[in-house]
């Protein structure tokens, strides 16, 4: 830190991403990637958007908004495009969080470090025991609520009629709805933004489109919520989305079959990756997610996030009391959960047998 | 606006970027973009990178800060890495404004809308009446000092000497060197890193190394400076550059040569547009940019602005009282400059006889 930072971000700590190894050799299980490459098309349409990158790129980002607002039965000004969906919960929090924010205790590590950031304050309400959320413990907020939904990192998934709820409890407060996971089984919020002016729904690319590494998120909400978005996108880096990524991002969009044909393989290989995880005595919540979140009783998560690091393969461990003994295991290929479940056996048994 | 909206943001004036027309047949003139493409390298590497874009990219921008570090005699710890050179502002206004910022008059017009969106106290010193800036007027400010190096949209330059009096006229200070256009002409001050730890400089791949479509620039200070812009970038949006663009500035550095012939090009260009220019009567600033500020004494800037746009030429006019008689002139090819002055010798000649 030097001398000149400015007070108010002295006692900042940074959101820290999962691990992103350089080296090859791993199974990489860790931050929530798809294990399936882009479609052919999305990388030729990166690729011609290079021979003219000496030219800015369009700053209204309209023909990818355009064919998002095809894809999701919306229109152009429902939505504000972005550089990684984080890019809009940080828009978010800052538009709507003056009041303060609740999100439960257990959710994206991200939401509190905004709150820190921009001086919000925040009220984490804890999951119930079972790791579900009690859409009622969210009525009446006054302030920003979010929801992620289904949840991380424990995959849980609300139906849209409860998520309607929150959002009828809270008339004076945005409702964000974080869907980075939805398209693996969860049920989507989009079709409740004509009818409520406080729902904000943000997605990403990075998950079920298979576009981590080009960072392309967006947030749908009815035209006032995201002329506000775009206040602060014109104030921060009107052009935030590069011409490679915005192209990448429609070339996706018209291959849409391909990703959902690629979520569905991925929820099958979840359901079974489940089953053998259970069979190895290990505790898995039920997710709708890309990735599962697993706890065995007679090792500490750590232990069993370490031992598997040794056999090259990465998941994700969380240092917080409550879920100190879980992992979270991103789905890869039926071929890279082969590989896991075999690790965990080996770690389970040496860890009754050592 | 949304009545969600919190109060602070409620009275912000975005920015306002130039004007990206999606059509083709325009000379494109209005927001200093390089005319030349980016290296075939360039282009390779960035569609080699899309292949892989279901993973993340790499969050510590490792490979792309050490060519940068060896291209400019640093440290990797020396630089920061940002989504455009926007993005090193922002953080930069956000960790060093704390006591307020100063910046000149006539300068680049997002530095008011940084302030504004953190709610930095700000002074606007004027230029002097030559568009120059008087160093001694930024000694002792006690607060973030910026200076655009050359500066825009006059395109005048400092030498690196003056610059040094006001990094030691403000040793509690951090002075932000905004060096955007420095290829095309001016002195850089990044040798000055070592000797001073109140001085960042930011740097472009938009301007000289045609990537302007690409997102992508950096910061260079002293580490404890970067580190305080690293923990605002990771409380953020930690995978803020793409792969692509990653792989795009590494391969831009390797043809070092390519970009620094084209930015002689464009000076020699500017040189001989400047000719032209004040031969038809405008008087033009002289300019270490890759663009010209040029007024003509008998027409309102926005006149010619006007009459330019209805030729299919496009050029940069700013609603400020000062500079209203001018107009900006991105430097493209040869070519395009011909366009431009053809245009120009109509519309002046038509306005002198109607």
């Amino acid at each position: 830190m030097s001398r000149f930072l400015n007070a108010r971000y002295q006692p900042l700590q940074a959101y820290v991403p999962g691990e992103q190894p350089r080296d090859a050799g791993w199974v990489k299980l860790n931050t929530n990637e798809s294990p399936y490459a882009p479609a052919e098309g999305v990388v030729r349409a990166a690729a011609e958007a290079a021979a003219g990158l000496n030219l800015y790129s369009d700053p209204t980002c309209a023909l990818l908004r355009d064919a998002l607002a095809e894809r999701y039965g919306v229109k152009r000004e429902n939505i504000c495009a972005v550089n990684g969906s984080d890019e809009a919960l940080n828009f978010a929090f800052m538009a709507f969080g003056g009041r303060g924010a609740v999100f439960p205790d257990i959710t994206y590590g991200f939401y509190p470090v905004f709150c820190q950031l921009h001086g919000i304050p925040f009220r984490e309400i804890p999951l119930k025991a079972d790791f579900s959320i009690d859409p009622a413990e969210y009525f009446g907020v006054n302030g920003l609520v979010v929801i992620a939904n289904p949840n991380a990192p424990t995959g849980m998934a609300l139906p849209v009629a409860e998520i309607e709820r929150i959002l009828r409890g809270n008339p004076d407060g945005v409702v964000l709805v974080d869907e980075a996971y939805v398209d693996f089984g969860g049920e989507s919020c989009m079709p409740l933004v004509e009818k409520y002016e406080n729902l904000l729904v943000v997605r990403t690319f990075s998950k079920s489109r298979s576009l981590a590494g080009a960072r392309l998120g967006f947030a749908v909400g009815q035209k006032a919520l995201i002329d506000d978005l775009e206040k602060l996108r014109y104030s921060t880096n009107p052009y935030n989305i590069n011409s490679m990524t915005l192209a990448a991002g429609r070339a996706a969009l018209m291959q849409d079959d391909y990703y959902m044909e690629n979520c569905a393989k991925i929820a099958a290989t979840r359901e079974a990756t489940r089953d053998a995880l259970t069979a190895l005595g290990f505790d898995v919540l039920p997710s709708q997610g890309n990735f599962l979140f697993a706890a065995h009783g007679c090792m500490p998560g750590e232990a069993v996030n370490q031992a598997l690091r040794k056999r090259r393969v990465l998941v994700r461990h969380f240092a917080k009391e409550r879920i100190a003994g879980y992992n979270r295991i991103t789905i890869g290929t039926p071929q890279q959960m082969r590989t896991l479940v075999e690790a965990l056996r080996d770690i389970v048994s040496e860890g009754e047998n050592p």
